[in-house]
């Protein structure tokens, strides 16, 4: 229904069309935004594992390492984890096995361990973000600067409206 | 960086900091809308569980039976779920013994069956829809309704350039 036609419902009486169409955009809103934010994800999840052989999780907590050079605990990684991850811990193991990440004791503070990249977990990760960033670069190419900038202040706006909402404890991460 | 500095390091010949940050922006769209979308499905997805005690994979899928009255199949309804869902016919299952759906084999195939919401199922989707709608409509009050549109029209952008890049198995809902 277009502007028109609402002014035009309202103007009849039609309140009821009038305020379900207009009531329902944040709904819509809200699925757009989720639909697209899995149409993405998916993408990135099925090309890591065909071009890279590695999972979302792993590649999400590899990236995370990497802007924290001084290492992350346990906890702080975890909130920071952009996907979804049953088991952080099993997670860890593995790649620590794998010579990706290693783990520190904290100094007087022997129950924390600190997360770090190593120099192979790192060398992996160079490898891929010039890949991965092509492939986002590909799926946003149909926005042109000017439009990919509104969407970036308009997702800020939102985060914003989220934060006001009560949503102090969410622990925002962009 | 502003635009006007990144103009002034591409006029004075910085093209690497000018160009890196210009790429960056897909990154940094993909990681707000990504962000942003956890942030609302969690937020749905606590108060689901608070105020209803049903888990967002549920409602879910009784709100996609909802909007198909015919019934989906298993693989249809599976599809068309907007959060991602182990065991979809463990769920069914589970919903069928509640009462919420039934499944009915379909005439002269044997193999294939149409789930459906009941009447019962009608009743505790209907009383949830308008709280959940409020909860959203709630998020979203930081954003007016112009901006909303927008944000819609930008999302849609977003969809048609996925659709361009190659995504035409992704099985858009929206």
């Amino acid at each position: 229904m277009s502007d028109a036609q609402r002014q035009d419902a309202a103007a009849r009486g039609d309140f009821e069309t009038a305020l379900a169409d207009s009531d329902l955009l944040e709904i819509r809103v809200w699925l757009r935004l989720l639909t697209c934010t899995n149409l993405v994800e998916r993408r990135i999840r099925r090309n890591l594992r065909a071009d890279f052989e590695i999972t979302l999780p792993r590649f999400d907590l590899l990236a995370q390492l990497q802007r924290a050079p001084e290492g992350l605990t346990m906890g702080a990684l975890s909130r920071r984890l952009m996907v979804s991850n049953g088991n952080v811990t099993g997670l860890i193991e593995r790649l620590a096995g794998e010579g990706l990440v290693e783990r520190q004791a904290i100094p007087g503070d022997r129950r924390t361990q600190v997360v770090r990249l190593t120099a192979a977990g790192e060398r992996a990760l160079v490898k891929m973000l010039p890949i991965h960033h092509r492939w986002v670069a590909a799926m946003f190419a149909g926005l042109d600067r000017d439009e990919m900038t509104t969407l970036l202040n308009l997702l800020a706006r939102l985060k914003l409206s989220l934060a006001d909402d009560g949503g102090a404890t969410d622990g925002d991460r962009i």
